[in-house]
């Protein structure tokens, strides 16, 4: 993880990597929300080689292109098709070891990519076709990653969470109890606030700002309809799938932790 | 272009896309700027195939994948290695021909490569090296697209304002006048405009947004050593380069609007 120094994992470092990302999500969807749907990006065959649909076809080969520049060594980075990927061309750094070992098999990007396409993509891009079928499928695939990353950051909360209280967790993943793990790693609270932020995120980046008198004030009043990206979309993104696929990954990463 | 529709040009669908495109310049910027310098990414070799950089590397091979996947068909998305770039491998919608035919034989990717790297990238990076070479070059591609399409925006500004006065303008062109063309093309007072909006744009997009109760006036007082990019980069990335270069576009555009 980018913000955690050397060896040292701490909660502040995490949150702080959870916060930033925030901003990266509302500004992916913004930018894919500059298209309308192009379901043609999205259909089997498409034309193309070997019958996958577009965005299938860009996601895999620029996968396998971001793991030649040497991409994925960090746990918290995940192709979605991780079947053969290519050796890094170029040196790479090693990541910090902070995590148990076994971090690198938890995933949920099935999850994701399922989401993504058939809930999240109908309710922030406008029906219709732009015929910019190249743009907006690499535009998919930023949107990818960076829910992605965010979301699989869950093993590094796991790891904090578990090493800040050993004695609530390791009976739980001894005994395999998924539902209780869920229970102890979920806080209401905090994951309301975490909603309210994402929502205001996305009415200050996806705002018109102009250069009139009364922008300043506008920006705190301007009304969802006129935000590029519908803020409580974001809200919902985070309610219902970002923060419960972080719990998953939280709870498939603790199972494992003791092993 | 987006959002020109259909074969009608008008100054106000390229002013809009402009606009806009500011939005995605000052996104790209700041999302280069979650990681430091990262020099190694641009050293030749870098043990890498062929000697090359490792962001020369990923950026051929970037422009290879899009190429394929349909993009470069619009005279503003111009590659950066054109040479030998593959065939789209998908359909695609023939963009309305609403430019001469020989738009898209200007290019100043050159310009922008080097300005980008030699100038832009130490003025909003942080010295260091975090070691993600990967995500950093893939930003960098993100960045240098987006400037790029930006620039090459200016052909359909040249366009625009030939149709609206070409008695003015095919004189000049004729005689081959490029000084007086750039100062036909050159509106001080809309570039001191533009300059103080992309400032204001990079304030309110890279703040820090929290839920706290000051947050709505913080907002418009935030200090610029607070923004994830300084806001006076994008006012000087714009001064001293955008522009200018967008008006280079316009007089080569121009130049050979009469062929």
């Amino acid at each position: 993880m980018d913000a955690a120094g050397g060896e040292q994992l701490s909660l502040a470092a995490v949150r702080d990597a959870l916060v930033r990302l925030e901003d990266s999500v509302v500004f992916a969807l913004i930018e894919r929300a500059r298209h309308p749907r192009n379901a043609a990006a999205y259909a089997p065959g498409g034309g193309g080689a070997g019958g996958r649909s577009l965005v299938e076809f860009f996601v895999r080969e620029a996968e396998a292109l971001n793991a030649k520049a040497g991409h994925y060594q960090k746990p918290e980075d995940v192709p979605f098709f991780p079947q053969g990927l290519p050796l890094p061309l170029f040196p790479t750094k090693s990541p910090p070891k902070v995590l148990h070992p076994l971090a690198s098999l938890v995933t949920v990007n099935d999850a994701i990519w399922k989401m993504y396409f058939d809930e999240l993509l109908p309710l922030f891009t406008v029906d219709g076709d732009d015929g910019s079928y190249a743009e907006t499928v690499a535009l998919d695939f930023a949107c990818l990653q960076v829910l992605s990353r965010r979301i699989h950051i869950g093993k590094y909360v796991a790891e904090v969470k578990f090493q800040d209280a050993p004695q609530d967790y390791s009976p739980l993943i001894q005994a395999k109890d998924s539902n209780s793990l869920m229970d102890l790693l979920t806080f209401k609270a905090v994951e309301e606030k975490v909603k309210k932020r994402v929502e205001k995120k996305a009415r200050t980046f996806g705002q018109d700002v102009t250069l009139e008198v009364n922008a300043g004030k506008q920006q705190v009043t301007a009304s969802d309809s006129e935000c590029k990206v519908d803020p409580t979309v974001l809200s919902k993104l985070y309610d219902q799938w970002v923060m419960p696929l972080t719990k998953d990954v939280e709870v498939e990463y603790l199972l494992r932790r003791l092993d």
